[in-house]
């Protein structure tokens, strides 16, 4: 066998069952690999940015790492916006990046690029392939250190691609990164037991999945304590039926404001919350130095059951948090009427999300309404940009919907960021993924307007205006999508889009909606 | 005045007027800035491909930087594809980065990357500005490495945009980094000198510009030398009146036996042609231990005058070339007609393309007979893609469109490149740009499939033929380009795309034909 069949039927041993590609010369040994088994299958996506995207999509729904073929320097290279999203969500992603042969890369041939140091800025775990003989332990190592919640990626030289290699058997090495801090967890316990004590426990990561959340609203229940979920969440599990929780605001006065009342926090799967940016004569951190601080610590496979072993610490019943109002019930928004605007967007897909929906929200400024109006909404899944990086919104509703397409994905997007990676619909369409996307056309940037008036700035000036306008020309969304194999149609009244959305979700397949906002 | 007006009143002082910008909140002062001063324009692009490809097509024509003004670290991940080609091309461009406020960063906010490990791999001068007071200074250094056909980046933290600062005056450093090395153009001369020894030249950046060409002409004439081009040059002025040149064949064994029958090889503005991948049994370099090499060694502002200093030490008078057969005779390509081929699109265009167009040329596989068959049109430009990182041509015909906008730019585009950076078909609506985009729709990644055929490959398997096909669902390019603002059309015989084109060229502004191949 060849190196690229080594590497390619050990990462499928591992579980890993599909690859996103956008492969060069330099890596079409592995995709004769992928054509020599069964196990994994492969989807090309027209740019880089989108195979990192959806592989950020899937890894977080499917809790396991898929595989991303990339081309040389300039392949990860545009790839990198989505991977610094997923390595913010501690996505499980392992890149496979294609290097020229060895004995060529010296004379620095036209597509030669420092590939280890673009690795480096989004990958926690990085190596370049030195032999093929230690293939089969690269590719063990890389997809253990993406299944704890990083990005991983195996720089593989072509000669090394084409080398025979005996099959090596290999051991996994996952089991032993996995790990559960008891101290941390006894930490927690005793702020939660203070009396008169308040305490926020912030969530994230594994711990606003389903498990986690039910077991944190026995906690909630047994001692008063306030659920906050991070800003932008990697995956969290809500609606009807599910604990109420809060989410850090995004300004810093306002993020200050809801945590100052709280002595003591908690953190489970998430870090401790920063500013955006950093907006003169306010703070980088929330939190105050007078505020007890305790994370609990384990690895992402072991949060949830850190989250048990406190509850159990805490006697919390698993009775209580219903009783209790911690769990949501069952309410939507009424439908509204007239003129489309970007709360009556909002209120619309909540009034009609289906159960078990993914809602992948990328919508900046036009979604500030849907957090909450959907917060009682049968429940769903909600997935959000979790680096800043704009341009994740199509390619991760297309790889959450390649990891559950038996679930209705649904993505609330903002114009302005869809362009980044709009070659995603294509993939939809050619891989007939059931996803609904919501184009919010407020032509324009309007974050950076928003930003501005915070700001205190006056009327833009001339610059200022056209670099954050979107209206000339007018983007025509049902034209793009179409272009790229996606039915659409536009609309900019309420009504129009609850009878064009309610009709794309009862068909299978993807669809956009313009909304004129 | 603040730090940002600072910058870019520098910038305006050193002849920087163009400013190709995705900014974000961490480069709005810098936005402001443009809005307090009249002499540099600002171009929005919706991805930052766009604005780096756009940059390298502008600096390729004007022979000066663009300024580009790009979002922290994944803006500039998403334009470092563009970068990267840039300076494979000594490109003069000038990058700003915003950077978080020195005060925030430490935090390590969402959008955090490391942006110098980033710019590094793209920039061969790159710095993070320290302080508001050496702003002026960096931005004078940062310009002047342009000049010298590099990519420059400057970083820098919001807090010094908005920092007040008194207007510093500044010394232009670019002259005294200008060269040129007599004893190098001496050796040049020896070689050519020496009877009965074949000598090949070959050219580009600089030297490949009308001057250089012209005057390589004469030596050509005086000394029975041999004149090439770099395979994939930044740019080079060709067609009736100016030098025939022999292209570096792409694939090693083609360029080894172009190259094998000469003693002697000079080389002017470009470096020793290295093969685009490692082929097994196949060399990296095209050049042998036996035959002579020099470098004509000069900054590429002297390129020219190095030149003429070896046509001086030659003796070459000024009226030899033409009568010596070494300059282009018009001689157009007659129509053809019947279903479009690669071949047939090529001699269209060749035959309709007006005098002093500028022809952007990123069509991989299906424009392999264009080169030759434009040998002897009308005089005009020439734009490769010179680092091989793909969707660098819609951008770089916007770009070089702005720098000449009484030239007419024709980009001559493959498909899947062009899906890399579609969304700058906007950019040239909004500007109208006077470009006409002709796409060659082959509806895959065929140079894959020519990698793997001469490389004797079987009948591709599943993986393979799906990773390099783009016909499922078939991208509808009339759709997508009037979804972005430009008019377009489909055309698919010779006779349709002459009178489409003939059509198109004698209107202004942008147009797209889609030529199915």
């Amino acid at each position: 066998m060849t190196g690229a069949e080594l590497l390619v039927n050990t990462a499928a041993e591992l579980e890993v069952d599909i690859c996103f590609a956008n492969p060069g010369t330099t890596e079409m040994p592995i995709v004769e690999a992928l054509d020599k088994q069964k196990r994994i299958r492969s989807i090309l996506g027209l740019f880089e940015g989108v195979c990192t995207g959806a592989a950020d999509g899937y890894g977080r729904m499917a809790g396991k790492p898929a595989m991303v073929l990339l081309h040389l320097g300039p392949g990860l290279a545009n790839g990198l916006a989505n991977l610094h999203n997923a390595r913010r969500a501690h996505s499980p992603l392992f890149n496979v990046i294609g290097q020229h042969a060895t004995w060529h890369l010296p004379a620095d041939p036209l597509l030669a690029m420092d590939v280890e140091a673009l690795a480096g800025t989004v990958s926690e775990w990085k190596r370049t392939n030195k032999t093929v003989e230690t293939l089969s332990r690269d590719t063990v190592d890389a997809v253990a250190a993406a299944l704890q919640g990083k990005v991983s990626t195996l720089i593989v030289p072509h000669d090394h691609q084409i080398a025979p290699v005996n099959h090596i058997s290999f051991e996994k090495t996952a089991d032993s990164l996995e790990y559960l801090d008891q101290d941390s967890v006894e930490s927690a316990a005793k702020l939660l037991h203070k009396s008169g004590h308040k305490t926020a426990v912030i969530l994230g990561g594994r711990a606003s999945r389903r498990r986690g959340l039910m077991i944190m609203a026995r906690v909630s229940a047994a001692t008063g304590c306030s659920l906050f979920v991070e800003t932008f969440p990697s995956r969290v599990e809500r609606g009807a039926g599910l604990p109420l929780l809060e989410r850090i605001p995004y300004f810093p006065n306002q993020a200050v404001s809801a945590l100052s009342g709280y002595e003591s926090i908690i953190f489970a799967g998430t870090r401790e919350p920063v500013a955006f940016f950093g907006y003169p004569g306010q703070p980088s951190y929330f939190l105050n130095d007078q505020q007890a601080k305790v994370h609990i610590k384990a690895s992402p496979n072991r949060m949830e059951d850190a989250l048990e072993a406190l509850a159990d610490s805490l006697a919390a019943t698993k009775k209580t948090p219903n009783a209790a109002g911690k769990l949501a019930q069952l309410k939507r928004p009424e439908l509204p009427a007239g003129k489309l605007t970007p709360q009556k967007a909002s209120a619309v897909l909540a009034a009609l999300q289906p159960e078990g929906a993914i809602v992948v929200e990328e919508a900046i400024t036009s979604a500030g309404d849907y957090f909450h109006l959907s917060m009682s909404a049968p429940p769903h899944t909600y997935l959000a940009l979790t680096g800043g990086a704009i341009g994740q919104g199509i390619p991760c509703a297309l790889g959450a919907s390649l990891a559950c397409p038996d679930r209705p994905v649904i993505n609330l997007q903002a114009d302005g960021s869809a362009m980044y990676t709009v070659q995603a619909l294509w993939t939809q369409a050619r891989e007939a993924a059931n996803v609904k996307t919501l184009i919010c056309s407020n032509r324009s940037y309007a974050i950076l307007r928003l930003e501005l008036a915070r700001a205190g700035k006056e009327l833009p000036g001339e610059h200022t205006s056209s670099l954050t306008d979107l209206s000339n020309p007018e983007l025509n969304w049902v034209e793009l999508s179409r272009g790229l194999g996606v039915p659409a149609a536009r609309v900019d009244t309420a009504e129009d889009l609850a009878q064009e959305l309610g009709r794309a979700l009862a068909e299978p397949g993807p669809y956009l909606i313009e909304m004129v906002l």
